[in-house]
């Protein structure tokens, strides 16, 4: 091997040798990578918490080794020490592999362990290189990609599901005080978009209140799945080159040092073969997406007009809603939330073709990764805008919304609860041909007097009360059969 | 092998052997799919104008085959006239193998090869089974599954597409009457669901007439991409065991069968190795389900109400609307073509997984089939239907119409067009504020005088027409410039 | 009103009469949806355990009716007595709505609802018609198709994810049958379809019985979320008309007519608002899916050759496989189960999409029936003729296996762990350049005697045994310490 | 209003002002979207051809309204000398909005009029600030966001795809490459990764150059298809503000500008409510990515191994495959080919929710924009690295290919089609069972001599030339039927 120019260290691999700049702390395998796979522009350091979760497994495995004597105490101290610098956040600099490479990750786990390699050997000796901490016998020891990938991808994605947790919280929360202070405010409910029964806008948005808490249950149930993974699976589920000792060292090392109670998959080589966790990790996303999306189109609906349109609630006015148009006002925040819906289905159609994978590896799951963690990180980051920007100024319009309620031609509902449906139908239909409301239309029918219509529809709002609904039903049921 | 029992006969294949009823045209390898497949309830029947297609491509083959002398007159004839019983329509008794059945398509091909020589044989002797006529020797001659179901796939398709144009043609029709009738009725445009400019209903229905004519005419594209067939490829692109001469003769005798114009795939290997074709016939197949959706909950947008929506159309009433609320009417055959759009969508990507084959032969291709001809009937009965019991029936509210677009707050852009923008701005806030016009705003904040208010906005139906809109623009700019 | 023709009965709705044949069980809006939505062939009565769902429901219904005292006791029995005749199955005649109707599944409901209350009215005298049961004012009574259909889909959902589990279980049984059978037998694990280390074939095969074991427990856990039903909540949430007592009788008779122990879903306006709960239904499916589809594609390759493939296991022939290769047998069987994957993939599209719903109802959910309960039939179906004409009758090449393991280059890991990365990378480069073992080259290259190469290599079933390796290692790196 | 500090300017727009660093080029408006919209981390600066489009489109704006004489001379140049700057590329400082932004791109467009309309003021006047060139009344005129986004999208997306049509030349000429090299090199076909018929490498290249080809071609027609613009439509379609010769003149300076020949669409109201183009668009990107991934996935199968695979081709060795097991390479490129696959799959699927607008505009196209041009983007640059280092470097295994060709039980199909289906499916029973080549099987089974086997499997090459397979089952059709 020649001599390296000043400034330049030698690095070698099973393909050869390559001249590396003495300030890089990266070696020859990422820098082939770099080579080889710039084409996103999203590099492992992008992904939150990836690389940490990587660096906090090299430092278990350090840590752990030692225990088993199978790492010199020194070497094993260095590369925690070096491991420990990368603990919270990194920089694209030192981790500039693209996110897609192939590999089954192979190039995002060389790049950690030739980082700390150089930075460890720096730190005994002053001087980068793999000696005398090398990359593959030192830093991966008892360690394969397969095992070290899959479980730091598990790590990072707990981390941004707890995160994406707390967005959501702000979101129920948001909501309840609407739920509350909308409490009494009747509205008139719609069922494909035709007039229907009133209900109350607080429970209208205890719907939605609710729907998110579901929501953020089972996200809780996710973040706790991802507690389980392969470490100790080493190449192929076999454990070679990882000692029972080890394994269980690392575990205990690594629970130290996140704080989290991780644990190995209950069958290793179904952990390697199937990646249909991230299918379900993706569908609970966009199970939340859909209902983002299906509540921002809600209030645009509900916000529509400002005059010829629903007109029943108002959104805060954040951003001027045209360039030609004075005066417009546009939803901008609902359909900022609905864009990132439609790119969370999207990155679940990307997960499902990754989840199949084939033999004794998924090897797709970089790719995994990256619509992963886009679709909590879009989320989690638009909620909270959302919150602030939309949903806790919405205001309703209580006179519309009463007046909608009270003009519809479903309150007929009650006459057929006592009436039977025919009798109710015709009254309807008489309210409908001559512009009445079924209050109106009720006495012009002969089916009640105007005494009788005022105690029925004479407040709209018990019909939003199951209990007032059913004493009114029920006093003019006892008066029909009298 | 043993004597068969009364009333059946014995056919064998290099599995076995199998008793068949006499009754019964298939053969054994088609009762071996019948067991091995049965789950779908669908069968290769089931695709209108599959069977036909590879009958035909069979045909042409026994023709092509005696004319070059591989194949005996007699033998020939018979299946020729076999065939010819199948030219239009089959049976699911005859043709009962499973949609889903692997191995790309054999059990289909083999299915029909069987009903065509046990046929044909009869024909022949009195007696099915495969003496005289073999199914594979003599039915098969100079073919592979591999390419006769390629090619009866785009024969059976493309014929579908040809049925979809019809259905097209009739929205197109009834769009076109719509937009006529309604040519000068004006209503509001709305952007972002915010009340914006006036147009007329005729200009609306206008851009949905020809979006589907675009479609159509796509489609028209797809239909003579479906004339392209790898028919004479054979087992994997080589033609082995198909000569020259039957190749050519193959194809003249197909047109003539079917009166289409078919020809050769450019390049036999890629047309057995790849799918894509059929991404992209899924893909205008789910352009215009989607322009159907979009223009479905359009209709339901604008019908919606009757009191508290839009209201400024109305569908004709075809199914009462609730089996609880008396009087209310849904749309619900827009509700339906949304339904089937939302199938096709889900076809797509069915057709997109199943189009990444490998190596040298797709075989995934009759899920294809099932999923692109499902999107593409479904479509076709569906539209009809749509357009008479809705597109046709549609009526406009022009009171509504011209209310909401006389009343919206974005004719201040007539202001910013003449007076800047800033000005235009405060006008169309005093007038958010006050509950006014633009028309009346604009004298009140005194840009205007009455008369000129009266000049610009007295007919909001110019704002719809470019040339009038420029004329009055043109004439206050002028006047303001004065 | 005419009076009818002999034969005939004279029916009316909201929307005017039509004449009805008398041997015609369903009534008016049933025949009105006939017309409409005659497109795919698929009707209510196709979808298993559906229509007995909302049977079950109008029994139920009618029982807690007649207990509050709104319903006639005659009547109710009538009503229940009706219901009874299609508690298991019902015919496509009597339910002829076709599965895409629109309207939040009306037609579904009143459909039911008609042809309970001709039977009940015929049982009650002798002749069909809605006196003295009205489908709507008896039928009906205290519930809405808002109610009453989505409570309906998770019933017949919850019992056909019960018998697909019993589905799984059977593929469970064969696959753990297999994993027992080949517990021994060595094999070469592949990683990006390179070789990689040695496992036995029961320990892949376990890693399959393990992720279908998994999935079987996320499917009853889905099973169970199907017991939580809307029904009481009637039209919007507010259940209007249905009274406390009713709520609650209703509940207990639906539990004793099902066995089953279904509740109240907890916020009723969620429960009509969102439908996102059968993304994570269809995920699930997909989940399934997409494993079977990788198990499969995993058999074919596994079983790729006969010659120039994998050749390491066989599959059973089922089917000859080509019309023109004799001797050709393709791995059917598995490809028709990835056929059924990618429709499940399509149907999770459907659902995504439909999912989606607006304001105070999903009215899409019978497209989400359809998708969810084809995922489910689908497989249900496959997996057992899947495992009794493939998986059951799976054989493995042990010597093939052996050869295969034996031959690997990454045996090298085995000294990369006992003398470090690069020296052991230098052994694997000889061997590939000298297309010798890794055995033979260790021996080669000067790193280890004949006898420490026998023994560290003589046996390659040790690698796939976590404690014989790791005794293995300990007892070379104890010698390297010396 | 206030007077601002030093270094600030106080802007103002219709929900009030806001103090502005003097040294920011945007305004008011653009500040509102940064605080709102901030979450992804891709700004509209990032979406290549986005902002210069939008440019173009400002500056033949501004030339065409001074020639209508609606724009000063002065102001004119101001804006088209400020536009210049930007002609080309553009920074993430200056064009901050993030790409999810909702309000049908307003945000995007007002970002380029208040950058140009302050760098216009500061060119006329040394300061920024709306006074005297205001971004609304000067920049935005005769435009609405409504035809400008969209014009400028398809103007960056044509771009793109010119980019990516150069890509795939790269492609197709290395394949063309192969083709050539290959041309006589014998090789095993696999159907259903069954041992099939002998082609050369050189045919299966050449059915992946064709497929790239064709697709090659699809793009360009797209490209054209992206020069339809609809420009002149601004609002809702009406082509309010903008004047018939403007809308001539518009068309004619940006064809200047941008040396393309840009057309108005034909259907103004068509072209605002429908986004179904880019479904088109995303399904031929689509469709290249499938292919790709197939052609990807192709290679991995054929130089799996490299012992314990099919192990016919042998990639480039770009990167070590593993941290644990020396020795092993992985075929990283075509993986990371398959994930960027993956990913254009997934935007596909955003692309199709995206597309589904409403009423008289889409307003999701920001969304569509993103994942369009990521798909482009990712393919247009990996393909080249793919190409070279991988696709170039391909070597066949002559050697295996033959003994795999010669090997295969399929050349029994020369059997068939000389002695017919039977007679040659006994052969390839026998090889099968007793280890034979069906050329030494048919000898022994009595079909053939010896000198007639050699004649006939001699040469495996033959099989894959038609005329030569031709000669020779003439030659033997001949002989049998003396």
């Amino acid at each position: 091997m020649d001599q390296p120019e000043t400034g330049f260290r030698i690095e070698e691999d099973a393909l050869g040798t390559r001249s590396m700049p003495d300030d890089i702390l990266y070696g020859i395998q990422t820098a082939r990578a770099v080579d080889n796979f710039s084409i996103s522009g999203r590099v492992i350091a992008d992904i939150e918490g990836f690389v940490p979760a990587i660096v906090a497994i090299k430092r278990a495995a350090a840590r752990a080794n030692m225990k088993t004597g199978d790492l010199e105490l020194q070497i094993a101290e260095a590369i925690d020490s070096a491991g420990s610098e990368y603990a919270q956040t990194v920089s694209r600099q030192d981790f500039p592999v693209d996110i897609y490479h192939g590999g089954g990750g192979t190039a995002a786990n060389m790049n950690v362990n030739e980082v700390l390699a150089n930075r460890a050997s720096e730190i005994l000796t002053g001087i980068k290189g793999p000696d005398p901490v090398h990359p593959n016998t030192h830093v991966n020891m008892g360690q394969s990609t397969n095992d070290v990938i899959p479980s730091a991808m598990k790590m990072a994605i707990g981390g941004e599901i707890f995160a994406l947790r707390s967005s959501l919280a702000i979101l129920v929360g948001a909501l309840r005080e609407k739920e509350e202070a909308f409490a009494d405010v009747v509205k008139l409910a719609r069922t494909c978009l035709q007039d229907a029964l009133p209900v109350t806008f607080g429970q209208q948005f205890s719907g939605y209140r609710a729907a998110f808490e579901r929501q953020a249950q089972d996200l809780e149930a996710l973040e706790a799945s991802c507690l389980h993974i392969p470490l100790g699976a080493t190449a192929v589920g076999t454990a070679f080159g990882a000692s029972e000792a080890y394994r269980q060292f690392v575990f205990e090392e690594l629970c130290v040092l996140t704080a989290k109670d991780y644990q190995p998959e209950e069958n290793l080589f179904d952990a390697l073969q199937n990646a249909d966790h991230w299918i379900r990790v993706s569908a609970s996303l966009k199970a939340i997406a859909v209902t983002l999306s299906k509540f921002s189109a809600d209030l645009r609906l509900m916000s529509s007009g400002p005059r010829a349109g629903l007109g029943e609630i108002a959104l805060p006015a954040v951003q001027p809603g045209s360039s030609i148009m004075p005066g417009k006002v546009n939803p901008v925040m609902p359909e900022m939330m609905m864009q990132v819906a439609f790119r969370v289905i999207g990155n679940d159609a990307t997960v499902t073709r990754a989840a199949e994978g084939e033999l004794d590896l998924n090897v797709w799951e970089s790719i995994i990764l990256e619509a992963v963690s886009e679709s909590i990180r879009l989320m989690r980051r638009a909620i909270p805008l959302f919150v602030s920007g939309c949903v806790a100024g919405i205001e309703v319009n209580a006179e519309r919304g009463l007046a909608d309620a009270s003009g519809s031609l479903a309150l007929s509902t009650a006459l057929a609860a006592i009436y039977g449906y025919p009798a109710a139908s015709a009254v309807a239909k008489h309210a409908a041909k001559h512009g009445l409301s079924i209050h109106a239309a009720s006495i012009a029918c002969g089916l009640m007097t105007e005494a009788e219509a005022e105690m029925l529809f004479g407040d709209v709002a018990a019909f939003a009360d199951p209990a007032r609904t059913e004493q009114l039903i029920a006093r003019f049921r006892a008066r029909k059969n009298q």
